[in-house]
């Protein structure tokens, strides 16, 4: 059976204060285009791959408190213990100690021991950052049906985005038509999403982002009433006086620090604010603290956090809602796409600094 | 119609930083035992005064986001405005300009215009802090019908604070059998009900409190399963660990600051975090900051803030749930208690110093 070259992306160690490029390494190894005899896992060869920033707390040393394991540097990973490493490392790291970096991804199925996929299948979920990985978890993966839109969808607005965007739109915040919205990291994977579905739902939409190009698009593309860059704004709670005068209904939190403070000194009686990320906190050793909680008695106000994966079993009813309003153009969505996976590194900390323009994809191969 | 002495305890000007005795003046006023020619109010005798912790909010300036309005020192109360002032104040304030301080309180009906309310009612509700008092917004006041309990309970368990207990833990939380419960300023009028609430339904119950005395009573008296004092803790994370090996479930919140951001670093899964109160920050100008709130996210956890007026169209279901447990001994209640009107303000200022152990009562009158 013959070889072939799999390149990989390694964590070269724990990550503290900002992730940088170099704190992976891109490098290759050879694997088989088959699977072990007996396996009943899938051999997948990678499409495209998905940088989220939750992925950031897997770069740090492991945490009792959050939800996933942190990445291994050093450890051996179940599914490359079958490869030999051809090439050296830029320094003296011992290549077979460490594992390639998991994130979601889009994937074809080259060889199946699981008898819900077979080769030829494309699937979506956690894999390897290389491109080709054995998945033996395939328990949380879907098989795609729906190949009349791009496939890097669904490493976005038909993933795990877009149902983070939905569940915690429609399940956590509750919006009613004439609401008044506001979005953090508006133009992100998830945001973009989250204004277009407070529009349909009727509501008056304000996003922030960290460019004019992004401003722009919020405006512009996505449908938002109103949006600005927090980054000219010196007051956060004078600007959200502004546009909000009546204050705010329903906070969709991806920010965290600063701007959930401004935010809730701007809420409105009974506010929901779900909780879905807090990037700008993710490079800190020591997160801001948040002072004006005593406003959430005031207002009986509601903050709640959610993990997508919770609710992965409202997919099809999500689907059944996204698909039509894509094909008629009525939501819209931005990638911002990254070609190669040398490329993957930079894609991934771009995000902490906010220079992703919408989804941030890698392009492993386009088939 | 003779006019009889009236009490009163008022604010002599807006408070920051800790509230002193001194920041309140008694005093005197005459008043008429009738009601005005064509009054829709009552004229009540005060019998029972409650000191509550969110009456230092009414202390301050008035602040946008605060649910209920400062008292008004300078401004004309429309209740205080038949009374002429007989004793000079100890300064030079024009104490025609001032108002007492309104609170909840337990008092008799002398004189009614109010066609739900008849000389000798017992009510309880807002009230002004002196010994007679006309009450024009009689709509939020409730009778109190059963009397085969002690009166001042109307201020407490059979009162706002009771409510407040209730509706936080079984609407806010939600409670399970077997959840692990923590209640900070466990010894107050609100944490000794919570407590008690939470072992009647089959959880495990801790509380933090500031002394010894504070501390025996929540495991002697009201049977929690464990308490500490807070002041003997120089790490609250480590001491929430040793109490709750297993995480929380359910914290009521009573003081922010610190020990909420210690909690958060212990909760469960799905916690919930009912927002009652946070004492220990009123005193403060700027509060503390809250730094681990992405754990919320990580435990997919609930924060929610509620204000009991919200749900007094409960308070039938809470007394028939809570008298025979009342009369049955299953659940007990303690008092602390100033005699006099003049001794209100210290009593009042003790909360923030935690000086009360249990709820803090001042009888104006024992009929």
């Amino acid at each position: 059976m013959a070889e072939v070259i799999n390149k990989q992306v390694l964590l070269r160690d724990y990550v503290s204060g900002s992730a940088k490029e170099s704190d992976m390494i891109v490098t290759s190894s050879t694997t088989k285009l088959k699977l072990p005899e007996g396996s009943k896992g899938v051999l997948v060869k990678n499409l495209y791959l998905s940088c989220d920033p939750y992925m950031r707390g897997r770069m740090r040393k492991s945490n009792l408190s959050s939800y996933v394991d942190a990445f291994k540097p050093g450890s051996v990973s179940p599914h490359t213990s079958t490869y030999s490493f051809i090439c050296l490392p830029p320094n003296d790291f011992d290549l077979k100690t460490l594992q390639p970096i998991t994130g979601y991804g889009v994937a074809k199925v080259l060889d199946s021991g699981d008898p819900n996929f077979k080769e030829g299948d494309l699937i979506w979920g956690i894999t390897g950052w290389e491109e080709y990985s054995v998945i033996n978890a395939t328990r949380t993966h879907f098989k795609i049906h729906h190949t009349d839109v791009p496939l890097s969808y669904y490493t976005g607005i038909l993933g795990m985005p877009g149902m983070t965007a939905y569940v915690g739109f429609y399940e956590i915040c509750s919006p009613k038509k004439g609401e008044y919205v506001f979005i953090s990291a508006a133009a992100g994977a998830v945001g973009q999403l989250v204004g277009q579905f407070a529009k349909l739902a009727g509501c008056y939409v304000v996003g922030s982002a960290g460019s004019k190009e992004k401003v722009d698009l919020l405006k512009n593309k996505f449908g938002f009433d109103e949006a600005f860059n927090y980054k000219e704004e010196p007051d956060l709670d004078a600007a959200l006086k502004r546009y909000f005068p009546e204050g705010i209904d329903i906070y969709f939190e991806n920010v965290g620090g600063k701007m959930l403070d401004a935010v809730i000194q701007n809420i409105r009686d009974h506010a929901r604010i779900a909780l879905c990320g807090m990037i700008s906190q993710y490079n800190h050793e020591q997160t801001e603290g948040v002072h004006n909680l005593m406003t959430l008695v005031w207002k009986r106000a509601r903050m709640e956090g959610f993990l997508v994966f919770e609710h992965y079993h409202l997919y099809p009813k999500f689907l059944e809602f996204l698909l039509p309003n894509i094909k008629e153009g009525k939501i819209v969505y931005v990638e911002d796409v990254a070609e190669g996976l040398e490329n993957a590194p930079a894609a991934l900390v771009g995000l902490f600094a906010g220079r992703n323009v919408g989804k941030q994809v890698v392009v492993v191969s386009h088939e």
